[in-house]
């Protein structure tokens, strides 16, 4: 494995610990088999990967990527069902295009993916906000909100909240299909994390409820192989996808990554995903309970958080009299950082909440992170 | 080299000789160094490609870009004024967010590229078409069209233009920088086409202008490398490349393409991208005689065309009473195709041109396919 020096897109101080970051550690990047997944693929006999590729991906990897999902998910997927993206932000910006005009209402969970919103404003959309509570949204008042506000669509994290840790629960996936189905609603659930399920049974991914209504569900390989790839998928009722492949910048420049898809078609059909994928679950539920133990062992009273089933992040209540955007600044002088509350609300809110990432660092940078932050709080 | 036997986003039926497409051909598409190129690449001891990379792109593939503009154009590049993406569709579509609203007026050339208008179409913009003659778009009347339109931008394609197959000449760049300087006009030039002069000295790219005001060059590695790969670059002024790298896309995802930026930066630092584009200008220029040869010995009196000077293609003037798109339908039933010029007006006039390109098929096809066209031009 190799080790990065820094990271291209974020500049750590020496000696700071940022437990805010939401991208796999850098050991944890797998440059060695991807460059042999890579040898294998590109010794292909039909370099179609190299032309302008089919507007929905090139049906090799569709075919690969519908049998990789249909083995982790309840039921077979359909190669008809997906289109292939160039991540999750991507993917997001171009449903905006489609689905959207600047004024148009969203709603969007609080909290939620502070990038997210980022793009949602770019869109000039009108964010409106759906709570949430320790089972995911809060469903009860969605119908009526729906009816009254008529919103292009509902953008989720289903499972693995980020950055909340919750993950919606069955009954609730259920009752929002149904919603989905009866008002035509488009859903757009970021599912960015369904495959880092550390013990428990996976939950049913929203992309196997897009028979049923307009779910458009986000697929991503950023956080099960690595983000520099800029790949994902979107699974959605064929007609849906069909009518996403029709845009112009579709049609121009062919499907969005046939090059890479190349690659990962291979590293999937050698079972190096696979591979990955319980590799990171055991070490990030390694590292996840090393950091909710150093919480339990060294945080003051009136802090709470959720213990994850999985994915990235342990979200922190902290008393409500903390300020975290002037605990951070503080912080960061002290040698520890993470991101704060109020970047996850779009009105601001939040802001005694922060956000702890477990997917970075080794146990031992955890644990000395926490202690720098717990130290932080007593002194606060 | 290895061929391809279908292409995955043109069904072309078994028989036809489709001149209409403006991809490079199957055996131009480099798969055995490319792969080289990723062999080398994937080795490097720093893995941050598969992170999330820098918002502009890479630091070193920006460098390595820089210095391959700098050695083609008349004076070097800086690496901060450029911004590396998923190539010019993805780009066109990407400035269209950053630039406009829907209702606003943007500037096109008639003809222009028929699916840069589908993408403008698909934000909604309002279009309003500037003339052109042989040295390029007309700058007589520009100054007021600005004046009177506050147009977001003007989108030209300054060399060896698709489909027109004319290069915007020395003057006229001056004046259109001028023009752009003193109102403010964002000018999105197209130089796809850039690399690929046949035998004259190359125009200055309209990059080299961008430090003047706003020009915004888009280039790409889908005509002289491989569209598979979506990989390409917007060169613009600093402050101008700044602002881009603020939209949520991008904080979010990181740049758009670190893993094949790795890959390209391995074959530019080979040698191997001025290998390969020395070794298709030779090519094309073989497949462009051979083609205006065809043109010239067997088209019926009244066709006109301009013998192009480098690029994908001839823009073919029939005479007026022919309808090109009705003559389509009944050329696919006798072996060839080729595209018809309403595609390349956003009102659908051009009705009696057609685009021939000849960068797909080698020399004996191109000669049957314009045979074929010959004929059904006497029958017709």
């Amino acid at each position: 494995m190799t080790r990065l020096t820094e990271l291209p897109q974020v500049k750590i101080p020496a000696g700071v610990i940022h437990l805010g970051l939401g991208q796999p550690g850098n050991d944890l990047l797998p440059a060695r088999s991807l460059a042999q997944a890579a040898e294998r693929a590109l010794k292909d006999d039909d370099a179609s990967y190299l032309a302008y590729g089919q507007e929905q991906g090139n049906i090799n990897f569709l075919q690969t990527l519908a049998a990789f999902l249909s083995a982790y998910y309840p039921g077979p997927v359909d190669p008809d069902s997906l289109l292939i993206t160039n991540g999750n932000s991507q993917a997001l910006d171009f449903i905006c295009r489609q689905f959207t005009q600047p004024g148009d209402t969203v709603l969007v969970e609080e909290p939620s993916y502070f990038l997210a919103l980022k793009i949602f404003a770019d869109h000039k959309l009108n964010l409106v906000t759906v709570p949430m509570d320790e089972h995911g949204l809060c469903i009860k008042d969605l119908e009526k909100t729906v009816k009254k506000l008529s919103p292009s669509f509902l953008y989720i994290i289903p499972t693995h909240h980020n950055p909340a840790g919750v993950t919606l629960n069955r009954e609730r996936r259920d009752a929002l299909a149904a919603i989905c189905k009866k008002h035509d609603l488009p859903v757009v659930a970021d599912e960015v994390y369904h495959f880092l399920t550390f013990e428990k049974e996976k939950p049913i991914p929203m992309g196997c409820f897009s028979d049923q209504g307009p779910v458009i569900s986000l697929g991503s390989f950023s956080k099960i192989l690595a983000p520099g790839l800029r790949l994902g998928w979107v699974q959605a009722a064929p007609g849906l996808i069909k009518k996403m492949t029709r845009a112009g910048v579709m049609i121009s420049g062919g499907g969005f990554n046939p090059f890479t898809s190349q690659v990962v078609d291979a590293y999937i059909q050698q079972g190096l995903l696979d591979t990955n994928i319980t590799s990171l679950n055991k070490i990030f539920h390694r590292r996840m309970k090393t950091m909710c133990k150093a919480l339990k062992e060294s945080m003051p009273p009136g802090v709470r958080y959720t213990v994850p089933d999985g994915g990235y992040f342990v979200w922190v209540e902290l008393p409500g009299h903390i300020n975290a955007e002037k605990l951070r600044k503080k912080s960061q002088d002290r040698g520890v950082d993470f991101l704060s509350g109020n970047l996850f609300s779009h009105k601001g809110h939040l802001k005694n909440f922060i956000r702890l990432g477990f997917c970075f660092y080794d146990e031992a940078m955890i644990k000395q992170g926490v202690k720098r932050l717990s130290e932080m709080l007593f002194q606060y």
